[in-house]
């Protein structure tokens, strides 16, 4: 298949600039710290198998079970992370499936979370990896740092059927602003509140082999810290327009692309992907590679677009987009296109697309 | 199953509510005027035999050729219109293929989109018809009303392989304008310029039986108006909370079921889904049954919610958000929980999820 052949709208991966970010992250990890790529960012098989072969991974970052189970049943590395608690009806149970299987380690930051995994544990006779989720300035889930996390700890280690492994802490709030002198500093800020409770924990005896944080933006300011062990970085690999405004050295390698269906007026025209194809949470996409031309809005199938009146873009041409956020664009996808200039060089399924539980009521 | 088994994050419909918005509907078009429901909004055929099965619908409008394809194989009616251009590489041939089967209506408002179907028809041996997409406000495809809309038409008309079957012209401009003068006014405006454009086309001697326009804010306006003899409706089978800020008689029957992943703070909890399960481009999701809850921000699996601080919701407990936009909403799952009270009645696909011609690449 050639590129003027896939159907639209699609993404396309630029397979070289894709395998340059790969590198250029692997090679910054040569030292103490090690990446954990975030398989969230693409759900691709094809992918995570590129950034472990890369080398100076620990092995891979989930953010769902589902996305754990597909990554065991592809055999893409046998040590995991779920960086996000794990509750609800079956969840803990496929942990504990999982765990039969492969080193995989979830977060937990309440008493809740841990009875509930302890539980699954001991009915499946497994041990489950944990790290304690701790505050570090991001307003979503982890229990405050210093003595309340280190009291969770301390309460994992005790439990029969878990393995305390150490702490996470996402810098969420932080991976994301533009100007790097203020990066830097509120990163220290946050991972100041991570390594003092490490190393509280560590002082009550506990171990804490594992203190994982980082994003991409943080890939090396976090990843270059004393005491951080892991980078949880994702959408490095194929990037975005809201990471492309940060001052880091990746690419974007991934674009939406889509054909013209109308070109009413001499300064519009309308693509056939919308916001189906394309997450607007970080905003419109950017028009690639046309000096003037901009996204107005995204309807359900649609992208209608403002063009330079010059521009000679006609009914059955193609135009391509920079997504604004690529995990849940991708999300939105079954396969990505990946190319070497005008050949597709893959098909790659996203195969940890959607929801994992919902799957199994589907046909094929 | 039941209601609290349902793995999360999860869409429940409320099984009673949609056959109650059904129904109004579907009475309400017991007139000259009928119902094409827009089978976009869902993509679930449990839904679209149910709206069909009311009556008064001259069969199913489509967005994008693979739901077509699935209403074809699922055989759910054998009058289908794609309101959308179909352009772009296999696009038409696969029209074609289906026109073998069904009577198969496309949008078309450009020679390269009608030069492009006709060579498909030629070529496959069949006939397929059109109707002329017309300009009525909305800043997306459509033809100049009046003399170009007549013109397009006139060619179509003489192309041998395509079958003139009228005009379409959406006022997606006005079905979300909150103030109902506003709303008959604008609709009013856009009406005309298609109801003078059907006119001008049969004093041409071009036959025009059918002129589709209108959606679930226009239903009864544009719905109310002599001479149009179709309106695309979606939405109002499950609602949305941009759609119930109108004063149309639906009621919002399907949410976003989650569970309580964390609560670091009395006035904060985060929920387990997030930007992968629920669209955002209309705003954030509303909190189901809880004074005083709101959603702060989505992050890929998160709903971050401010909670009031006597709320006793714990880690494990469920909460409830409405989505603000249900299209591409229900996009990102593979199945609905139609429930009864706390029984799930039904686990219905979303067959039509995604893009059709991405799935031949993944294996189930």
């Amino acid at each position: 298949m050639r590129l003027h052949e896939i159907p639209t709208p699609a993404l396309v991966v630029d397979l070289l600039g894709m395998e340059r970010n790969i590198k250029r992250m692997a090679d910054f990890y040569a030292g103490a710290c090690k990446l954990r790529p975030h398989f969230k960012a693409h759900k691709t098989p094809e992918i995570a198998r590129r950034q472990l072969a890369a080398g100076n991974c620990t092995g891979l970052t989930c953010a769902t079970i589902g996305e754990a189970e597909l990554v065991v049943a592809d055999r893409l590395t046998d040590d995991i992370l779920i960086a996000n608690e794990v509750l609800g009806p079956g969840k803990a149970a496929r942990v504990a499936a999982l765990a039969k299987q492969v080193d995989i380690k979830v977060a937990v930051d309440s008493e809740a979370g841990l009875a509930d995994l302890a539980q699954a544990a001991s009915a499946a006779g497994v041990e489950i990896g944990v790290l304690v989720d701790v505050y570090v300035g991001l307003p979503r889930c982890g229990i405050l740092p210093g003595e309340p996390a280190v009291a969770l700890a301390k309460r994992v280690h005790e439990t029969s059927g878990l393995r305390l492994c150490g702490l996470m802490g996402y810098e969420g709030h932080v991976v994301g602003l533009e100007d790097r002198g203020e990066r830097e500093t509120k990163a220290a800020q946050a991972m100041e509140k991570l390594l003092d409770t490490a190393r509280l924990t560590r002082e009550a005896g506990l171990p804490c082999a594992i203190v994982s944080a980082g994003g991409t933006g943080t890939y090396d300011i976090t990843g270059g810290m004393e005491g951080i062990t892991e980078v949880q970085a994702g959408s490095y690999v194929l990037m975005d327009t809201a990471y492309a405004k940060l001052d880091i050295p990746f690419e974007k390698a991934m674009w939406l692309l889509e054909t013209v269906l109308s070109r009413p007026r001499p300064e519009l025209c309308v693509g056939d992907g919308g916001l189906k194809a394309c997450a607007v949470d970080h905003g419109m996409p950017d028009v690639k590679d046309i000096e003037g031309a901009s996204v107005l809005f995204l309807s359900d199938e649609h992208a209608t677009i403002r063009l330079p009146a010059e521009s000679p873009l006609a009914p059955g041409d193609r135009i391509e987009l920079w997504p604004g956020h690529i995990d849940p664009t991708i999300n939105a996808h079954d396969v990505l296109y990946a190319v070497e200039g005008n050949e597709v060089a893959g098909i790659w399924p996203v195969s940890a697309r959607g929801y994992r539980e919902q799957r199994s009521h589907v046909s094929s």
